[in-house]
């Protein structure tokens, strides 16, 4: 039995933020979930020590058992608080919840290699600074505090993680005869690694990419770990078909899926549940989150999506607006200044400019006019517009909603539409224009003297 | 005379893609025309041998003679295949098509330094790996490759690019001569080498940098060498007077022009023949192709054109479009979400905010109030509208194309215009405004009914 | 007394430019502003040396006094400019107007360090090239030119950085006593530092970070420049709880202020006096200007706001355009391709789409409909659009100022405005609805011919 130990009670002082340090995003997920997600792909159920924050921290990670630490008392007294989820014999990871970085592949190894009572994570540091060294003597290994090191202890490179594995019988039962240190009480976990040294059940693994196993402790670090992140999501996509022009520039959250031949421009945002498949092209600045884009399928610049489904070989942009509820079958052109929300464009449908459709249907192969906005809001609730097969709504219309056009109508330009329109018909619902000989200049006049020019 | 020969017939099966690896593009060439043009620099004619996509390949490099390898069949099997269009005599270059980034410069000493049979251009590397090592002897050179090396061969750094100078006549009765190699009957140009080597002809320039010989082979090397050419051109333009606040996020073609005290701010995307004259600003997430942009003029943030002309001393944007066949003359002001196609705006010409201007012809000074449509489609041709100098459309007019506005004639706001306009005429095309007093509170306790709230 | 002489009457050839050199701005300062603000930070009082368009470098730099070097004949000749303008006594440090990483701390630990006549900023380089060598020995300390040094001397990798520290009154002396050099005729800083060298009166500070002591001559180190200063500016804000998604593609101009737990998302430019309040997000691309961003406020992707009064809990965009003058009190929602100018708008107030206000003033809880536009403009001058609290604006609607809209007052979709509207009162203004049964197909059968298709 596999067993995985996150330690996410702590505040982050250093933060600086009002949210729990472990609930920062990073590429779209809670920090502490990057430790919880790499100890289930090596296989381990999973616990988290919460405090900070409790409730939040536990709604982030479904699927983990939890253990409340308050007062926070120490790493050891945070081993103490989850005796109860801790599993009674097999194998016990202990994670901080602050450390993203940290790969399955390397808590596999960890878990591979462990022997004994405690198995200590470790990393060489060129500069090990303040770090815990740890010790391979003939005696037997130990770690030391940099504080309490000798010089030439001090001078060993190789240090302690903060990430081990225990045998789980055996940390349960020194858990518990945990002695307080003065001057606060605390408890340290560190303590029952000196146990397992004393008792010759000590050994290390030590890992090549220091690092994978930093510990973020405040913003710029956590700026840091995204750009790490970053790259992995992307190098992963990229070996898989997906071109990015400056992948440094583009962020691509966890949930996301990528086909084939897929090309990112540079500055796209892709989060939540966003999908673009085989041979879409996603130009610069767009921002799509939890939206589905078919194949084939052109954004131009500047697009921005939530919750919309744009079927394949569509052309959208640049600088539209597709909210939640949009539809957009296969073939729909959408162009710049338009905006949808809770649309549904059969195939073939032309929206191509500074137009807002919303709650509204509308059949294969109309074309929307520019200027064309459904009126869905009376100042009570959202009515809707639908609008037939091949039907042509002239520019600068409003269609003031609950309203029906039929197929193949006619709408002419500037027209209020409040009453259906029936198939076929042809609807005009606008002034008359009225020339006046010469009138340009007497208004002019007119409103020079107004303005006192 | 000087000839190269780039090899671009492969797939290039870790791409994942659809698209011939030599296609995929960067800083607006496809790959294979960075290779071809730094032979043309050098002094080259040029011949490619083409294979996988055979006719796109041979579109995308005009200028050159084309050999057409199928099944490819080794390196070697290659040149043979190219025997009809390497020259008699003179000195032939052999380069690999997925090499982009290397120099004029360094082909010019390559064949400079070119005596003999063959000249290699090899490079030093840390970790030499797989590469066939350039052996320097007292007995004469020789390349052996990694998998047959000695230990104390192995331990060379120097190593085969790939990219050769041949003598011509020499290597075309070479490679008539090459025997095929089991299991896949394959044919190698090393055997080539080897027996230049055995003739004693056989040397070596060793290049210093050896990023600039790598070849691209997947994405992420498709984005490194992106990011090298990126950093080329943008260098070149700084030196040349143009700013950039963040060259690392400055995205500039080839083809594209600037000119001195150009101001080029982070995300701005340059492509095709865009041109940029001095002293213009091009805001942050513009998108430019195939455009002029005028001396002095100011692009605010987020413009997109394609085929646009921009006069000097013009203002456009934020958040404006201008498409194909836009022609704006100088001092022009177009505002946000202002959207222009073949649209000609003269001196002068003010459309400030929320407007579309489609097939049309604008006179010096005239002002486009805000919500103007240009209503240019009638469902089954484009129609054309002109509007005179000096004319003052008011707000949310739609223009039913086509129609023509006179000159210092003023349109009313909200009007339909279907009929033209004379010149210093006003014309007014809505309805009559109607107040019902105390009318708001019983329609809005209807559309609450309506509503069921 | 403490006192700084910045050297700034160069032209800056390399910079290619009709800008003087000291003038390109960094981060939202003059180049030569960051020098200044180093050395009032360490506690100075300053001048400036100014020559190459000295009116525009005077302007730059308030609070500093100016000497004029027209024309320049080198270093010396500079601080003999200048005499009018140095104290008397004290300490006077010379610092290039082309350095701006400089940073306040080195100049206090400079000026802290001066001993005797002259202190010499000095640093360590790898390569040291043409930099003058400062050379330690029994004898006394001096710097010898690269191009006079013996090989010993050349080995030595200390070099002058081109800061110094002089006792004032010495300085004065020595300035006055400069012999020109041929065949310029110019005057060297240098002859002064021997002199302090021949006196026993030179000493030097080793600075550990060459990098901070760099030179901008041209504009690629324009942008390494800015570069430096934006990491500088960003890791000063994350420590103090801004998370930023990507640092390297956040632009923080210096004079802008942010308080803890706002996010700024990758593109964001910030420049001026910008605000933004606690918890605030700024969306992808957002560039804001002299605006204030109240807290719990949310900018979508892509909002361009300059002179801009945000409130808190509002929202705003994506693709919105806030121009100078625009005030929106709390909670205040303002949808895409929204462009607002000297607009007022009260709590609650919505306007979601395509819409343009301009003068105007909209009471709390108003609802602005899609395709709003203040008509403001007559040609003349620019009037006022007043719409009362919980007014209902219908879409597409023109309201031709100057005019009025009453509280709790409706417009009826696609009206035109022109005549006051009472408190809750129902204004409608625009053509009747007529459907002609059958029409369209006739209507495309003209239009069809017309089109000869």
């Amino acid at each position: 039995m596999r067993h995985a130990l996150i330690l996410a009670a702590g505040k982050g002082t250093r933060m600086c933020s009002a949210l729990a340090k472990v609930l920062h995003p990073l590429c779209g997920r809670p920090m502490a979930e990057w430790a919880v997600e790499a100890a289930r792909q090596a296989g381990c159920t999973l616990s988290v020590v919460v405090g900070h924050q409790a409730d939040a921290v536990r709604e982030a990670l479904p699927g983990c058992s939890f253990a409340v630490q308050d007062p926070p008392l120490g790493t050891g007294h945070a081993v103490q608080c989850a005796l109860d989820v801790l599993p009674l014999e097999g194998i016990v990871l202990v994670l901080p919840g602050d450390a993203p970085l940290i790969r399955a592949e390397t808590l596999e190894a960890l878990l591979e290699s462990h022997r004994g009572l405690c198995t200590v994570l470790t990393m060489s540091l060129e500069r090990p600074g303040a770090y815990g060294r740890f010790i391979r003597s003939a005696e037997g290994s130990y770690i030391v505090e940099a504080a309490h090191a000798s010089s030439e202890e001090r001078a060993v490179k190789e240090v302690n993680s903060g990430i081990y594995a225990f045998d789980a019988a055996w940390l349960r039962e020194q858990v518990m005869g945990l002695k307080p240190h003065a001057p606060k009480g605390e408890y340290y976990l560190t303590d029952v690694i000196e146990a397992a040294s004393a008792a010759g059940g000590l050994s290390a693994v030590e890992h090549g990419d220091p690092d994978e196993l930093m510990g973020v402790n405040d913003r710029v670090a956590l700026a840091s770990a995204e750009a790490v992140l970053r790259g992995r999501i992307n190098r992963a996509w990229m070996a898989r078909g997906v071109s990015m022009r400056d992948p440094d520039r583009t962020y691509v959250d966890v949930g996301v899926r990528l086909a084939q031949d897929v090309r990112l421009e540079p500055g796209v945002i892709l989060s939540g549940h966003t999908v673009v498949e085989e041979g879409s092209i996603i130009g610069s600045g767009c921002v799509l989150h939890d939206s589905v884009v078919g194949a084939g399928t052109v954004l131009r610049p500047m697009v921005v999506a939530e919750g919309a489904r744009i079927g394949g070989q569509c052309s959208v942009g640049p600088m539209a607006r597709l909210r939640e509820g949009t539809v957009l079958e296969p073939t729909v052109r959408v162009g710049n200044f338009v905006e949808t929300k809770k649309a549904h464009l059969h195939s073939g449908v032309r929206a191509g400019h500074l137009s807002y459709l919303g709650d509204c249907e509308v059949g294969a192969g109309a074309n929307i006019g520019a200027g064309t906005i459904t009126c869905n809001y009376d100042g009570w609730g959202k009515h809707r517009t639908s609008i037939g097969e091949e039907a042509f709504i002239g520019s600068n219309t409003a269609l003031v909603a609950p309203v029906s056009v039929g197929a193949r109508s006619i709408v002419g330009a500037g027209s209020v539409v409040t009453e259906d329109v029936g198939d076929e018909d042809l609807a005009v619902g606008r002034g008359r224009q009225r020339n006046i000989e010469g009138g340009a200049p007497k208004l002019h006049a007119r409103n020079r003297r107004r303005s006192g020019k």
